[in-house]
């Protein structure tokens, strides 16, 4: 029992859903509880949420998510159709007629409960059933939307409900990169990687798979192969890491990940470390702002420290007008970019951070904060630095070779 | 109570959506029980259908309905949004959701009933509801479409199963007009037609409204008001003409109307009229080609007589092919137009056929065939003559004095 699912890009002309509809009709041949799942045809989702902002409403309504579901409602409607014409059996399911029940947050609504039997019974008439991803229904029966990383989190939450063997996550990708290709030209894909690793390489700013989804695999334990649509022999298999994963020697960092968007915020001669941070942090989380790394200094000999914190650039206004409120004396610095390692061998092995100072250091790159997770480490660097910190990073943890 | 119906220019932008939620809101000051039914954006469906008519499935499909139902539903989802901009309450409601229960054709769908619950529950809660027209659900909760004149049918539908004292379809016309006044300068607004020339003219041409309609709104005794919605001063209402206005000496013609797209068929020396009718246009209908005018001179001596009909263009390939099996000597003549008289006043007016021939025959235009019904005469006219035609007419019959 398999789940598929494709992205915007895989079908984002007619070529291409026909392209889908020949890879759905050959995996059908031996795989035959087949469920498919889509998203809406690239750049239509952006058109209608365009539309929708030139409007000045906000977007948690029932008005937005009926606006931006109707385009994956096409988007099933034509892959069904070119899977008719393959003289392929198959039906179109929106998310509501799938099963997906969600709460009532439009715009950025969970996953409550799949209900699969009408899958279930599409699978004993002998059809593919092709789902509107990204989409659902409320308990008032009103269409709701998922939010970032929506289809991917409808692919593999149908296949924890169903009880999937694998979630094939069709993408323009041939799956997760030792670091972004296109700032080094070295990177290799990475062939399996642990759900932990991927959720931090997802956080902390990789592109491929919403952390979301990928929290939603780990915790039901499904394998998730991203896969290219337009290259389907190369993928990358995100899994728990079994017996068989453990008998290999962890690489010591698997992946560089980076992250442009944002601005580092420090705030000087802090006295009461639990207080202060209470009394910014709380307003701030109000205001929906997402801290993300958190660093101090030690106290000087007055008890005074000093505070940094980064966060999205586009909180900048946010920030300062309760910084303003704080009242105490701060530096916002904006031009910085987040360079991270990840890797589950750094449990293991000491010594990466020093090995990743002297890197930098050779290279004179300034590091103006650094922060680190079990599995990862941060560093807050120039952004015009970037390229050349993730190549020398790359070069020096030999990430290049296999 | 009031059903207002918005067209695809009317809601062709987000400005013009603006525009029309002005009027709605404007309308609702007075109206409270008010129900909207829209159109998809202006283009919308033509691009959809495009996409699906590339992967060459028939259309009769519920994937078709599904794909081109995803214009509406952007459409309500938007105006409602608009709505709420405005500070009003209105709910945006898929044809399923307001209760359009249809048959089972894909593509062709017709109305089978309206629940009215849902709209009457809005009413009461305070709210409007913004409806996705040409839409419904069929018995198996299938999402149907419902054809040309899709919208204004699901208006005039949804008037009459309210009881609504008016059914306004807002469109980029100021109304009906005496004759196309891109052809005919002349032309004049009509304030009141009957239902019976509306469908006549709409049967003839004219691309106001839908027969389908018309006949709704005939049969249920819905006033129709055609109202311009960038220009709201003028109309044309479209009612069952009563006792005031029957006060009135009706005109003998109302309004010209002119069709471009058509070819004309003599079969020469049949001989058996009804048998020969039967043979011929039996298969033609099994091809669903639709046969307009038909006329046959009078039996020769030995009993033959010439028959002639008029179907559109794009039948020529399924009306060759029939005649060739027929075995009966035929001419095809393309380049054709139809010109139509309509007036309810043509009833008890004796002359009109004649005055027709002698305008036409004044400005030497060739009439190659002639059709009336109770309320119209129609002549086919060579295509490059049909300005010069309507002009003529407009002219002697004086359509262009009140």
């Amino acid at each position: 029992m398999q789940v598929l699912k494709f992205g915007g890009t895989s079908v984002g002309s007619i070529d291409r859903i026909q392209n889908v509809a020949a890879i759905i009709d050959e995996i059908s041949q031996t795989e035959k509880q087949l469920a498919v799942v889509v998203s809406a045809m690239a750049g239509e989702t952006d058109r209608l949420v365009a539309l929708y902002r030139s409007l000045g409403v906000s977007i948690e309504t029932r008005e937005y998510d009926l606006l931006v579901a109707s385009g994956e409602q096409a988007s099933v409607a034509l892959l069904s159709a070119a899977l008719r014409k393959r003289g392929k059996k198959s039906t179109p399911l929106l998310g509501f007629q799938a099963g997906f029940v969600t709460d009532q947050k439009h715009s950025k609504a969970k996953i409550q409960n799949i209900e699969t039997q009408h899958i279930q019974n599409l699978w004993a008439d002998g059809s593919i059933p092709i789902i509107a991803g990204f989409q659902g229904v409320d308990a008032a029966g009103e269409i709701t939307t998922l939010g970032r990383g929506g289809s991917d989190t409808s692919a593999v939450a149908l296949a924890a409900a169903l009880g999937a063997d694998v979630c094939d996550i069709y993408t323009d990708v041939s799956g997760v990169y030792t670091a972004d290709p296109r700032i080094c030209p070295e990177a290799r894909r990475i062939p399996i990687l642990s759900f932990e690793e991927c959720m931090e390489l997802a956080s902390l700013g990789a592109k491929v798979l919403h952390p979301r989804c990928v929290e939603l695999g780990a915790k039901y334990r499904i394998p998730i192969r991203v896969i290219n649509t337009f290259n389907r022999g190369e993928c990358t298999v995100i899994k728990q890491m079994d017996s068989e994963d453990k008998g290999l020697e962890s690489p010591v960092v698997t992946a560089l990940s980076h992250d442009h968007n944002m601005i580092l915020v420090t705030v000087h001669k802090a006295k009461n470390a639990v207080q202060d941070y209470a009394r910014l942090f709380g307003p701030l989380s109000d205001k929906g702002v997402i801290i993300d790394i958190i660093s101090n200094s030690a106290p000087d000999a007055q008890g005074f420290f000093d505070l940094s914190f980064s966060c999205p650039k586009e909180d900048i206004v946010n920030v300062e007008t309760l910084l303003k409120k704080f009242g105490q004396e701060y530096t916002v610095r904006s031009g910085l970019s987040k360079v991270a390692l990840v890797g589950t061998g750094m449990r293991t092995h000491s010594g990466v951070a020093a090995r990743v100072f002297r890197i930098l250091a050779e290279q004179s790159i300034p590091v103006f904060c650094t922060s680190s997770s079990e599995i990862s480490l941060t560093c807050v660097v120039p952004s015009e630095l970037v390229e050349k910190t993730i190549q020398s990073l790359h070069k020096g943890f030999e990430l290049g070779n296999p």
